[in-house]
């Protein structure tokens, strides 16, 4: 997500660390101690301005979230949400993407997230996206067996690839929307993203796909 | 597909058993000798009036083609093209795509094709789909191993169903095309359906997917 640059963000983050994690290496295979619960860990990885995470930590305080960026800006923006109301089954995390076995233990993550990821769509820059093989070795890593990744996104293109991605590395597609915003699907939660694509008539994908459980082998 | 009823369908495919095999049990696992080579063998199940077969069969003449079709009055459409133009390397089979392990030996078969099968969008009709499970396992058993699966259509509910279903199989996603005809995609023959709706603009889908390669367990 490209948003424009905010002076003073890296000053709001690190005054509110109750909600952007600081030292997050620290609760590598400690989160339910952190969230005080043992409930069950959704994450979202690129969460943009939090939209999405922010609803769905209030539509389901039984599941605790932690929404994830690497852009200073846009985790500034999703922790204003968080400091004018409070969510206290969510949590952020200024990270990359791509180091988050710094941050969780192996099967520590119930559920993963990616909404409206950047599509690189250069077949050069393939291995920037959030569906190659390499961040999906990741996300099987720090998620439970059998754990699911839910990804929608308003690109052709990136959807296309992700879907043979995945299968490719061994995913089990469980059920595809090719126009979300048309199904009977309940429970949507938009991103700021969707809510601006969507309007202008495009269809939104979606998918949600299984990695192996490989205790059964 | 739906046509209307042709009177002397039966007289007409009975006359002309060159083209349209009698007695196709009697073929199995003998295809090559009834081609008189060894080129690999693509069959379509569902060939309709036959015009993806028969430009397949044409622009490819080192694949032997067989068109498959339960319906009658179809494959008299399909014949009248045969019978029109004489293409050596285009056989068809007037049988029940249930029931091809009857007319095809284990591994005989190099790759499947379907189009624009027939959707069957009432949930209590989905084992009559043909990417449903029983009709994956009929085309996992008279495929080579690897062999891959074809699959274009123009209807948005089937095509989300066989995604998961091919998935859920075991089948491999290797290529899914959203919007074929925008695509770079070469090479596409299309069906008469594929020419009707796409002229509406209708996007049409396509998927290759892959069965595993069983042999290398």
């Amino acid at each position: 997500m490209r948003v424009r640059k905010r002076s003073g963000a890296e000053e709001l983050i690190a005054s509110y660390p109750q909600y952007v994690v600081d030292e997050p290496q620290k609760w590598k295979g400690r989160w339910t101690e952190r969230f005080g619960n043992d409930q069950p860990i959704h994450i979202e990885i690129g969460m943009g301005k939090g939209q999405f995470i922010f609803g769905m930590a209030k539509a389901h305080p039984e599941i605790n979230y932690i929404g994830i960026d690497m852009q200073t800006s846009v985790v500034s923006f999703a922790l204003d949400k968080l400091i004018a109301e409070e969510v206290p089954n969510l949590q952020l995390l200024h990270v990359d993407g791509s180091e988050l076995t710094n941050y969780f233990a192996d099967s520590e993550v119930d559920q993963i997230y990616l909404n409206f990821s950047d599509p690189w769509p250069k077949s050069k820059h393939e291995k920037r996206r959030l569906t190659y093989k390499t961040f999906l070795a990741v996300d099987e890593q720090i998620l439970r067996p059998a754990g699911e990744l839910h990804f929608k996104t308003d690109n052709q293109g990136l959807f296309e690839y992700s879907l043979a991605s995945f299968s490719q590395y061994g995913l089990i597609i469980q059920k595809v929307w090719l126009d979300l915003h048309a199904s009977s699907y309940e429970g949507n939660i938009m991103t700021e993203y969707e809510r601006k694509f969507s309007s202008k008539g495009q269809p939104i994908y979606r998918v949600e796909a299984k990695f192996p459980d490989k205790t059964k082998k």
